[in-house]
């Protein structure tokens, strides 16, 4: 099925990233905003100065502060909005029966320990094959760019990810399928976890070794718990886990990395949230919805669990560096 | 056994860094330098000024530009000279009988196509479980400077490798042991070609996205090659695979990354050569190497392909990027 008509709800960076790509495409694309101004802004300048300034959005990207106007009709809906606060958002949306619902958060929530595609399945009432997701190295301003990016869209109904890869290729952006969601999730969920410690190593001083030993470390702790939780082992050495996680990890243009930076730094959270206005960095609650999920598993994730102590129980950055290198010598595995 | 009378030939950054580390780890080490003032530098100043300049050298940590005299005694043998110039240099040198031979050097030989331990193993008429490599994500700068560092050890013969890890452990450097040479050599030699890319797509103005999934199908492409020789896919997931590839690709001291940002911003072969003193990154001819392998084993490497093509056949990298970017859309493997 060729989708045609696209609804995007969440005009956040990577939400309006998304739909420009979906309409340099060819779709018809429109974009949900909370604020009136930001859609007035997309629809008739063109641009969404708030989140991505300077970017040409095109002309068949339209935005509209009525979630149920930017839904009529919509083949595909794209959920753009913060992973905490998704449920709260979906409950309060009419979603067209038989629509392809997509998934752009990355996290697990708290309480239910649930992935996203999950808390879209349960609250919208659909089979969990009518959910895909989008996980890679895409950092949204980059895209915007038209910089070359790949990405893998991932659901378990192998014939709507390849209908959403044909809606969503230019020639800067390129999607592989995939049907491994809970794999691309759970990559999509740790790397901001593993982004934040890296990020700590970098404000303690620390250069491209020690960078290069928590992203092996942290992708071999995220494939633990993704094989516990039924993930393909596979999916973690492609774009979705290694790709997602490297550019997660050195890009200077990621939060949760600048937000690590500050901790090790010797901010607390309270004063790095306080210079980032207001915005705790993602991984900052979803080290402690996959500590709780891999505590429930069994699986050993010393570096998600030393980010979620500095975070949330007073360790200083500099002891769990120390702790992290103080782990016993043996085989790598 | 309880190694305790070293000898590293070549007192480049990389050997005289790791003579470093044995001599902190209590080891008696003697370092060969060509240069008979090089070695009366790290003898009489305990430093090396001109490849690790202000990093204060330990008393127990000698040098010499006699190698009869490095050798005399050594129970492991550290070769630290670059990999096209190993097999001269090792037809010249009379190894001690029953010691372990421990490569440092990354690359495949030009011709004989065979890795650094193949070559030492022939040169020294031993069998191959005498000889060990060392391989990860390991800036030799950043270990003088005493940052933390993981690293890894293979040996087919483990008793050697856990010999050898005892004896370069410190607080700030930490080797994991590992029985698959293969898969160690693989990753240390093919990281040199992806650095390159990377460094092309910088220079071609590209941020971390497309970083990021150069590392992803570069790391995809060596595990291929590593499988079709015998390596353990694991190994590449790990710290000699994955970590020494990132830390390559990301760090600006890396020379093939920095070789490879002029290339980009185009430089040619022979002008980025004549910038860096002379110098070719290691990179520039493991490709070839790396790519005939590849071809003998029917291995498909598109990443080593157009590295070649750009550093031997003129190949504009604008025109490898948009070729790269262009391969038909389809499942991620």
């Amino acid at each position: 099925m060729s989708l045609r008509r696209i609804a995007v709800l969440g005009a956040g960076s990577w939400g309006t990233t998304y739909a420009k790509v979906m309409a340099d495409a060819g779709r018809d694309v429109v974009l949900w905003a909370r604020r009136p101004e930001v859609a007035a802004a997309v629809t008739s300048e063109h641009e969404n100065p708030d989140y991505l300034p300077g970017i040409r959005l095109p002309d068949n990207l339209t935005s509209t502060s009525d979630p149920a106007e930017a839904l009529d009709g919509a083949e595909a809906v794209i959920l753009a909005v913060p992973s905490q606060s998704l449920r709260a958002n979906l409950s309060q949306w009419r979603l067209p029966a038989g629509a392809t619902l997509v998934s752009l958060a990355k996290g697990v929530e708290l309480g239910t320990l649930k992935r996203m595609s999950e808390v879209v399945a349960e609250v919208a009432g659909v089979p969990s094959d009518h959910v895909a997701v989008v996980s890679g190295p895409n950092l949204a301003m980059e895209i915007a760019r038209e910089q070359p990016t790949a990405t893998v869209i991932a659901c378990e109904d192998h014939d709507r990810a390849i209908d959403l890869q044909h809606a969503s290729t230019t020639g800067y952006f390129r999607p592989y399928t995939n049907t491994d969601v809970i794999g691309c999730e759970l990559g999509g969920a740790c790397k901001n976890v593993i982004a934040l410690s890296c990020g700590m190593a970098s404000g303690l001083g620390f250069g491209s070794n020690t960078l290069a030993t928590l992203i092996t470390r942290g992708l071999a702790e995220t494939s633990r718990l993704g094989m516990a939780l039924g993930a393909d082992p596979m999916t973690f050495a492609g774009l979705a886990g290694l790709g997602d996680l490297v550019a997660t990890c050195s890009s200077p243009l990621s939060r949760n990395r600048t937000f690590g930076e500050r901790l090790g730094r010797g901010q607390t959270v309270a004063e790095a949230q306080e210079a980032t206005h207001g915005q705790v960095a993602e991984g900052v609650k979803s080290c402690s919805s996959i500590r709780a999920l891999a505590v429930r598993h069994g699986v050993d994730m010393p570096i998600t669990e030393v980010v979620h102590r500095v975070c949330h129980d007073g360790l200083d950055p500099r002891e769990a560096g120390a702790e992290l290198i103080g782990r016993k010598v043996r085989p790598e595995r």
